[in-house]
């Protein structure tokens, strides 16, 4: 009989990139263990998504961990009376939420511990999203190495390993290689302002990195838009 | 009109050490907020040891963040079925709870990033708790180094400092450095299984490292103990 299968933690917004890097995982072979946040986003619709996905995609476990990031009222993600931006802009986005990755990655570090997981799968990209500090790789380099140091599993010899198997890859590329792994992406959200029943506002950030994404992929982009009030 | 004093975060678990790194904040001068974690631990007495501390200390801000880590239910801290210890053990004891200092700190960054506070204090010490992962320098140093790259006040030239003023002190030092800025230590809970008036048991881990801290010292021990049981 073959060894047991690694198990993993996956990061699983319920966006594009999370989706594909559980595929990845999974084609690697991993148990995949998902782990998303209830952070006062406001596009809550992406929980729904994560666990439709994580139901379709047949993870050991998912785990919805409540996190009060309303403390972090600088982000026009968390603090819901600031207003999105619709247009492109340089510099880091206000939907720059402080801290959120190194957080999101020490929980999903410490849960990994406990269920004796050595690999952790984040979807983090850095050219998308080049204005977010915690999406670089020089962060998960740095990451990994405060890891190594942090868990009884590493001073044991045991490190587990932070995978970021997209962080370079355009949007169109985590498309088609999601798309060759048979990823459904008519499932997942990115909107930062999806309504109640994961419509797309089509106008933020999020939204249009994604569109352009399917557009370069030469794909047709099957996210579920909302109406245009006219 | 001289400059108006820098801003720091201080961790504030209610302990002996932690209060010892606020006097130490206060005396250099910071404004200080206070930042508390309500996890599931089972001494929950410490939290209200924290709000009685930051009040008299007069902070400028406390805050009790809700996490809850009864995922991680592999610590004798959070999944209040396992038993304590009473015994000195070498290795990494049960009360070990994963990666719960690379998360408050992850969150406490966050914050001092969201108020514009450069620092950072902390009460972790590496001599009593020398099993403790999470409370060694050389974890310290890898935290810091990817604090350097983690928030957008780091990629804009304004690094986020985090200060551990007591990890190479023992106990003992760590009261009489205490006592000379004022500390009064009858305000604090150390116990992992504190009453809930606040009362230690005198028999775990923590009691015994926090009596023997005070014998070493030449102080008396004010510590509120529970009535033995004859």
């Amino acid at each position: 009989m073959s060894e047991a299968a690694e198990k993993a933690v996956i990061l699983l917004s319920g966006g594009l990139d999370s989706i594909t890097a559980l595929a990845i995982a999974q084609a690697q072979g991993y148990q995949c263990y998902a782990l998303s946040f209830r952070y006062g986003q406001r596009h809550s619709a992406e929980l729904n998504a994560a666990t439709r996905i994580a139901q379709q995609a047949a993870v050991l476990e998912h785990r919805i961990f409540d996190l009060d990031l309303s403390l972090f009222d600088n982000s026009a993600l968390t603090n819901h009376t600031l207003t999105l931006p619709e247009t492109e802009n340089s510099g880091i986005p206000i939907t720059y939420v402080p801290a959120r990755n190194t957080i999101f990655l020490a929980i999903a570090m410490g849960w990994a511990e406990v269920l004796n997981a050595r690999h952790v799968f984040t979807g983090v990209n850095a050219v998308d999203y080049s204005g977010y500090p915690d999406c670089r790789p020089e962060f998960m380099a740095a990451f990994q190495a405060m890891a190594n140091l942090a868990t009884k599993e590493a001073v044991e010899g045991r490190n587990i390993t932070i995978h970021s198997p997209l962080i370079s890859w355009s949007k169109a590329m985590i498309i088609q290689q999601g798309q060759q792994l048979g990823v459904d992406y008519a499932e997942t959200v990115s909107c930062y302002q999806a309504d109640d029943n994961g419509l797309a506002c089509g106008l933020c950030d999020s939204c249009r990195l994604r569109r352009e994404g399917f557009k370069e992929a030469n794909q047709l982009d099957p996210t579920r838009y909302q109406p245009l009030i006219s």
